[in-house]
């Protein structure tokens, strides 16, 4: 698998249905694609009903959506971080603002996929939260503004000091810990202010998904990517 | 894939280690041979991420442990009902008590399912519950008095006149509906117990998934579900 | 305290801050004065922390707005029955769009509040939810249609059709079950349609709290739910 | 009202029956005689539905067990901080093991406390907990571990280090924040150790409220609290 290091484009599919089941799969490969033809790192999360068939495929790290605080046992309709381990994936999204979540099952939960060697990329929806969230040291931390995720307008442009006063809190606790932003991210433009102040990645979602030519699309943030 | 008739027997793999990944792929198989040795329909639901590779494998019916009340779209972390029946499934336990949902999403779940064309098991915890379900004409409803669940005590036995009231209450209502029994379900003899007392099928899990020897288990099961 | 019965007209005071503290007093004296005056049965619906001051200060029914499916205990932050009961509170809505409740939650209160003598109204979004609900013999059933809570457009206008089918079908599961409309509700015109329709009540939260006159738009409510 | 500095003692009534209603008054008049008699700060936590009633009764500061991440508005059934407010409570325990809240929950209800000058206790489950809570500024930290809880076996003698951690690990992100722990507090003894370790105050529930002679045991925890 290609290694991980910035400027790192994270694609959430969320419950797309054009990113379901066969579209899962075709978006994943043209994510491997850009990947190999840009040299940018490329992280997929495709449903969780998804994550074997497109891990299985794809030589890019694939991402969960969530994983369930929870050790193996007597739990009906519950996402075991074990199982989504088994599937080949290398890691997780958790507390996305469309799945928020408890901050003790947070703790427990990092504690978890750190046992089981899966990365997490912690969403958070502000400064403060994000400031929190990096006392317990995940391998990345997403500052995502909850209202403009899926407007396009991207808040590398509307809410730079967000973004900046993100990287600089999380820095400050800890240098290793990637920063991420995300949350209205469209356009090549977008991603490149966000690498210029100061993120480790990106993270988008419906913006790829529904592109009319995903590929090139891609291709355009992974050179704004590189061009910082 | 094998009709669907009683009696049938559904195996929940809930959230178990030896039910995860190699061991889902596993335990399905054994379920399909026995199924097809006996004449008995026999239905295995997987952990979510589980769920292409089982569906793609065996020629028995697959089952969701969940799905969410959801519409395809941003959701993030969910269990798009699209999702499931792309992986090949072919319906749905719901309402488990390790996962109990608000009614008003049990009405949504069922219609969104019935769409699809998904079979949906309704989980009840008592008689009064299985009756308000009744309302919702599901493919069928499992009555589990939540106290038994995982101790090898069999509803069957111990609760006999909450699995006739049950099975009475859910026909007077719906003569189609399915009526299931589960929680504590671990012999042959329980099986036996609850076809007498008018069940449908049965609902069982570890007693499956931790059986020193799952395929001479699950064929006494059958044997004693034929023999009502 | 004055009885209860249809017409009857349910106020919930939600969590606007014109009905909280002090203005939970005043707008449950004036819904007093105009029961009194106008001898129609009026319920109001104060948040929690003002249950036990409105209800030994006035002599209509008070209900709570919730209570949870607990028993006493060890509980922190939760809902006791028993507590709500002993503020005077004689009832309690339950499973309002803005509080959906588990399916076997609503079960469990519905046999507790029973147990204490509270009565209970149970709020359905559609008439297959309040169908299901019939199945537990609650108090009353309030059908509400959540997209036009709030609105100001009345369903008893809009969606005569849900009112009435709302009544049909819990009248036809039990004669006993009140049957009650809500969601727009703003006018007397509203008000008198929907007793057209059949229900023994009304539900209305905003219209009331925010009137710029409470009395005489609440005198004229129960104006028209007398000329049915 | 007396002021608020430690050693203080927390009083949780949770739902305990003894503790509701009457109750309630009479285990407050109690507290407020101890403190007044002791001089050691005393603060006690009623159900929702008692905080007026108690409030408005004794002359020592009052808390919530919770409130709700909400503005004033269309909410049924939740817990409205300004209503909170308006009772005379003048803080809110949060984040109870018994009611556990989502991360950005907590972020935003400590915002609005500090908005409307309500105290906040909030409690963790352990020391990593604590450490991200102590990003927010809370008034106050509890740290319970929630396997000690209602035991009667206490945090302060069989996990020391859970207690002195926590102390060091909050006073180190801020000195003003004041730590307490609890969980399974049941002797003056208990209370004497907690002292010892650092902490500003104790939280205990059962032990004060199922007590024979409450007067006599909180005043023994008072003594045992002044003679650190």
């Amino acid at each position: 698998m290609s290694s991980l290091k910035p400027p790192i484009i994270v694609l959430n599919f969320k419950c797309f249905l054009e990113a379901t089941g066969d579209g899962a799969l075709r978006l994943s490969k043209i994510a491997e694609k850009v990947s190999e033809k840009t040299g940018v790192s490329i992280i997929v999360c495709p449903q969780h009903v998804d994550l074997y068939r497109v891990a299985s495929s794809v030589n890019i790290p694939v991402f969960s959506q969530h994983i369930d605080p929870i050790l193996p046992g007597s739990w009906t309709g519950h996402i075991l971080p074990e199982a989504v381990k088994a599937t080949g994936a290398s890691g997780t999204l958790l507390n996305h603002s469309e799945y928020r979540l408890k901050l003790s099952d947070i703790e427990f939960i990092l504690s978890r996929a750190e046992a089981l060697g899966l990365k997490t990329l912690v969403c958070a929806n502000n400064v403060r939260v994000a400031s929190a969230i990096s006392q317990f040291n995940p391998w990345g931390i997403a500052v995502e503004p909850p209202e403009l995720i899926g407007t396009g307008i991207a808040v590398s442009k509307v809410k730079p000091e967000v973004v900046s006063n993100a990287v600089s809190e999380v820095k400050r606790v800890s240098k290793d810990v990637l920063v991420f932003c995300g949350a209205g991210i469209s356009t090549a433009e977008d991603v490149s202010i966000a690498f210029k102040l100061g993120v480790d990645g990106v993270l988008l979602a419906s913006a790829y998904v529904k592109a009319k030519d995903p590929e090139s699309f891609l291709t355009s943030l992974c050179e704004a990517s590189l061009a910082k």
